[in-house]
């Protein structure tokens, strides 16, 4: 059965150590997203080795300070292959694919979302013929496109998806969500519920807003230990989204999942500013599939402790690194002679190692290597992150950072 | 400058030691080919690293029995992208790539003959628009395509030819092969020759040996140090390989290169018994090109020390892992539930940390993350196969390793 203290706070950030099967994490927390059992181009040993490996070397900070402490996996793409009863039989998630660290997968709600209103309304995400999440109006050639139908029909029971792989039909009520999660061997689990679309009227919000709060406790009663995030929906609309918080905060979760945050930025921290005075203090809250730098800071001041989102890793693969100000694209000519590395502050294996010149040489070269690089930079940088908002708070200069970081 | 001692044989096959300036070479020795900086989907720290990073851990044999300890780079390749003064404005090949043990470049030629009759006689290799080397008839995709017009001219003063990446049309004669290595940095050097097509008739041959030869000689003339390797042509003509062996045995070359290799198996173990009493017994011998395990035992059996092949690296990408007695093809639905290791009396990091199960997994879903564990493998692999040659050898059971891993 997992655990969450909070250590310290300042304002409404706070850090804290979530306790899982599998291990610490120090939140506030970034959970690089495992879509298909690995974070893409990166194995085991890379995750628990960002800065490379020099044998019996002072590593500095400890392993969960430095490295990557807790990952998110997609239940749905896991559902759908290898299929949560090869990864059972093959001794679970955590031994398939070799990592011995906390795992948190989502629901499958999100992917209820992608296939469903989120086809109609060309808002959100999709995934692509290879499994990636894709960003609707991101979709760049032959491979990212997918048949344009919409491919999940809701109903009280659950939902109904079509396959994007091959077309069978799954129903995948909440019971159902939590025995997929369950066979994965999740260290913390979500309830699903659906994904609304920002372009949904009041009515069907808040319809399908109760009709989650139903899936929900029915995930509970189908749960067999207290590792669950409920998930808070209700659109753009402050009493949905307080009637929601209340019902998270109220029914007997672990944690609190923040779901729908497809919405502007703005709109986002005015959807957290209405709800925190309505969230249990005891509970981590995860803001689900948001990472990017400005929302992890906005955020974090606004009381939240888990983060996930693959654009880091994304980003990372169209040569995008990610620095202290924004990120640089590594394909641009200026590169092509530059000796220096990325980041020269950075200690991650692919800066230590390598100059900007190479990666520039490896991304125009299209060879496999360059997007494994550019992921351990990306990954590394977000952990770096997290772990100045950590020691932030502990000495009360959070807002300090921020400013620094934001400006 | 490099030198070269033989410590023991076994009948024509022998084991020794090549010492370069970047560190010594056992051989037989297999070169994994970097061909555009990076051996594909591995970074330097692979290399040195294939069973993977535990930390403080007794690894067992010494390094360079372990690992990888001399590759290859493509001077075609390099020069083309991106450029031969680039990368020695940035401090060389071993520093731009980050790989400290010792390299040979190539001359360039084989690539003559890839964009000349190559093309003409849809023999031999060719390179795809990502840089891959591809033999003929395996082609699979559009990716694969280039456009079908001969893109080289061969003249006395030096080929021309067209680059498969702009088109743009470059005069390379042996000088510029000679100075674009030495700005490369590489430990050993090849000498430009033509590699004929076994379609060629003796006439053209040899007259292209006889040309081939000035450029050799050329080549010598512009090197700086003793590295070089001077080239065999000679095609399927025992006459004309017996006169090539002597010319490079004779003249001042470092090691003997044995090239025009794309031939059958039969006849290629045919022309190493012609060239054997005419060769150099002091000299290194590298089968250009070369490197499946038979090719390997025959080759070594008749005196051969040095290979290079991307054949395990390019079979990797697809799926097909080596094993004692061939390979296997991993995305047989047959592995979807195999727990078990790859091969289980392997001790490469993919081996020794995943089962078959998630390799098959990584391979379907088409996550970045399969070529790479496939490919540590199938290196690995290679330098496990010529680690248990050499000691044969010192031991004088060569033949009967031979014959149980052939039988």
């Amino acid at each position: 059965m997992p655990s969450f203290k909070i250590i310290a706070s300042d304002k409404k950030a706070r850090t804290g150590i979530l306790k899982a099967s599998h291990g610490e994490v120090l939140t506030p927390a970034f959970l690089p997203v495992a879509t298909q059992a690995t974070v893409k181009t990166l194995s085991n040993d890379d995750l628990r080795n960002l800065q490379g490996s020099d044998p019996c070397k002072d590593k500095g900070p400890t392993l969960k300070e430095r490295d990557v402490s807790i990952i998110l996996a997609n239940t749905y793409h896991l559902y759908l292959r290898p299929g949560a009863d090869t990864i059972a039989k093959l001794g679970g998630l955590h031994k398939f694919m070799g990592w011995d660290g906390p795992i948190l997968t989502d629901s499958g709600g999100f992917q209820v979302f992608s296939l469903g209103f989120g086809i109609e309304h060309d808002v959100g995400k999709i995934v692509n013929l290879y499994g990636d999440n894709l960003v609707m109006g991101e979709m760049r050639d032959v491979r990212d496109m997918v048949v344009r139908t919409k491919l999940c029909k809701v109903e009280e029971e659950g939902p109904t998806f079509q396959s994007h792989i091959d077309g069978s039909v799954h129903f995948f009520p909440p019971e159902k969500s939590v025995e997929v999660q369950i066979k994965l061997g999740a260290d913390l689990i979500v309830a699903l519920d659906e994904c609304t679309s920002p372009l949904h009227d009041y009515e069907y919000t808040k319809t399908s807003m109760e009709r989650s709060h139903r899936w929900e406790k029915r995930a509970l009663d189908a749960a067999t230990d207290n590792n669950m995030f409920g998930v808070i929906q209700g659109g753009p609309f402050e009493d949905l989204r307080i009637k929601s918080t209340k019902f998270v905060s109220e029914n007997d979760f672990f944690g609190v999942g923040i779901g729908g945050a497809l919405v502007s930025r703005e709109k986002m921290h005015e959807i957290l500013d209405w709800i925190h005075p309505h969230l249990a203090p005891e509970k981590p809250r995860h803001l689900l599939g948001i990472g990017t730098v400005p929302d992890i800071f906005e955020a974090v001041s606004r009381g939240v402790d888990l983060f996930d989102c693959v654009e880091p890793t994304r980003i990372a693969r169209h040569g995008r690194l990610l620095i202290r100000h924004g990120n640089i694209d590594i394909n641009k000519i200026e590169y092509k002679e530059d000796s220096k590395p990325l980041d020269k502050n950075c200690h991650c294996y692919t800066c230590q190692t390598f100059s900007r010149a190479y990666l520039h040489h490896l991304f125009r070269s299209h060879e496999l290597l360059a997007y494994r690089l550019a992921t351990i930079h990306n990954v590394y940088f977000m952990m770096q992150l997290m772990k100045e908002i950590r020691e932030a708070i502990k000495i009360k200069t959070f807002a300090k950072l921020k400013k620094s970081w934001l400006n």
